[in-house]
């Protein structure tokens, strides 16, 4: 593969080089990249901000993670938190911070994937910038999206004997990165070995390349349902449920066997020999939604294609619990916190 | 000092921590730290979005510069470019990754310098996240601001003989740098140092705990002048005059003797034996704006208090050029490229 040092065109000639294929296709656009700041019009409707940093070796690994798959995967991880709010992702800055060791084809690789997936969710790159990094690559990702006044979803309206609701299916992602890990484990230093993942695709594809519930958000919309309560799930269920339950101040209480899990995410758990259950309540990274909707709309949101009620919210004094298949009760437990690294000497 | 170290909060902990004494104060600002996204209410304004990232050891050397101050900067160095828009910046976001190397007490200090510039400023602080680091400290901001339609000042609107004015003076924070930096290689390794900075405070300022010209922004709106042009200087006057010109498909010609420049920037200059029109012309980070204004306004822009007329447009034909003390001409050229760093082991 060809390689362009990043030198020969300058931080100027980079920008131009990487967004001179951006095409502005949102009307509340009316300045991308190019001068001090973009300009956007907002005046019909509210205006979202979420704000993703993503540092190689603590959220990435480029020895298992395409260039062209980070830079989708950081876009719509983004793009998630809006749909999250019951918005519309429309515009997004991107600033990457890259060290020697990267050359002109990385960053198209990278920039293909951001404007992939910017096409797929129809978002206008208006900014951001490029410079120079000690350390490996450095991603920050804004993104600005529109919410109907009345239709933004926060995450403190659930309400007692609200219906919790999930979409598509939990655990994959966590799954494919263990997958993914144990790989670059046993094969380190085989610089050419292609690992076989056929039958594993799915969960592969779920942690390489997610997708936003965009689809989900206009299902909704078209049904006339406006959550009580929404979040995407980034961090787990259980972690996002408890955002969920201490800011509306009530409990919850959901149910095991009614937790969508895809079959090859059981597979691989038990050949991992790991409690498939904790994997699709704290596995993290799959960017479904989970919301909440009063009781009242129990027929409408069953009949929903790929939304699944999995409890319902409680009273504060019943805590945050789940439901075991045997009846028991355990009391929801976020993931535990990832402690911070040491710094390389 | 006391040393907290950061896993005894956790993420949310620390975001909380760090955020508790923010309060909001515009009323475009509906939902600020706590959701998947900020909530705004742009619906009578334009938007205004900029966005920075800065990686320690590129961007900033810690070795000379106290957290609170980084800060600071960091904050007004975001917002200037919204006031180089001729808007009024309102919200921000501020992610951070940090290393071990650094405790709790050292991001509350980073943080005291960003909330002291938005209480400055009027900005609310409205998101961002905390994650760890390999390598030291990364620091992404993201500014939100609104301008009013009709009154957004691009850079590609100049006209021939339309005035180019310049607030402040110029060349400051760079000498102030190049100071920084001399004390740093002299007395590398002696922990307690104390340098004597006397006489030389008013270019460490500049470098160290830059404002950004809100005020000027201000009296040009009260003079009810817009300008046809305008952008902050970040990268250095030559550097932000040929965008302007580029951008607006004209030339320029400015003159060496109406340059800016304070008294302390001509002593050091002369200290280091260097350049004193090339340090104002290329320094950067001086954080004043350039801006033109059609020739009628020229009596009442000359009136304008902290602003001087340097030159004017002229047809693109004739390039962009500097007339210096004797008359002779020099074609304006960008500050060279920093090239991209090498890559620590």
């Amino acid at each position: 593969m060809q390689r362009t040092e990043i030198a020969t065109l300058g931080e100027f000639g980079l920008i131009r080089h990487l967004t001179n294929a951006v095409t502005l296709r949102n009307k509340s656009t009316l300045k991308g990249v190019g001068d001090d700041a973009a300009v956007l019009d907002y005046r019909d409707k509210q205006t979202l901000i979420t704000t993703d940093l993503l540092l190689e070796g603590v959220h990435f690994d480029l020895t298992y993670t395409p260039l062209k798959h980070l830079g989708y995967k950081a876009a719509v991880v983004n793009f998630s938190d809006i749909y999250a709010m019951n918005g519309q992702p429309k515009q997004m800055t991107v600033s990457v911070g890259i060290s020697k060791r990267f050359a002109v084809e990385d960053l198209e690789e990278l920039y293909a994937g951001i404007m992939l997936a910017c096409d797929v969710y129809g978002v206008d790159l208006v900014g951001g910038d490029t410079s120079s990094s000690l350390t490996g690559l450095a991603l920050s990702l804004t993104c600005i999206g529109e919410g109907e006044v009345g239709k933004i979803v926060y995450r403190d309206g659930a309400k007692e004997t609200d219906l919790i609701c999930v979409s598509g299916d939990l655990g994959a992602a966590y799954m494919g990165l263990q997958l993914l890990e144990r790989e670059k484990n046993v094969f380190q230093g085989e610089k050419d070995f292609q690992p076989d993942f056929s039958g594993k695709e799915y969960i592969l594809e779920r942690q390489l390349k997610p997708e936003a519930r965009k689809d989900v958000i206009a299902i909704l919309a078209e049904a006339g349902i406006v959550p009580t309560a929404m979040m995407d799930i980034s961090d787990g269920l259980s972690s996002e449920l408890l955002h969920i339950t201490s800011q509306s101040g009530v409990g919850c209480r959901i149910y095991e066997d009614r937790i969508p899990i895809d079959y090859q995410t059981a597979v691989m758990a038990e050949e991992f020999n790991m409690n498939l259950v904790t994997a699709a309540l704290n596995g993290g990274e799959d960017y479904e939604l989970v919301f909440t909707v009063p009781l009242s709309y129990h027929d409408q949101v069953q009949a929903l294609k790929g939304i699944k009620i999995i409890g319902h919210i409680t009273k504060a004094a019943f805590g945050n619990c789940l439901v075991g298949r045997d009846g028991g009760e355990v009391a929801l437990k976020a993931q535990g916190w990832q402690s911070f690294t040491e710094e390389r000497p």
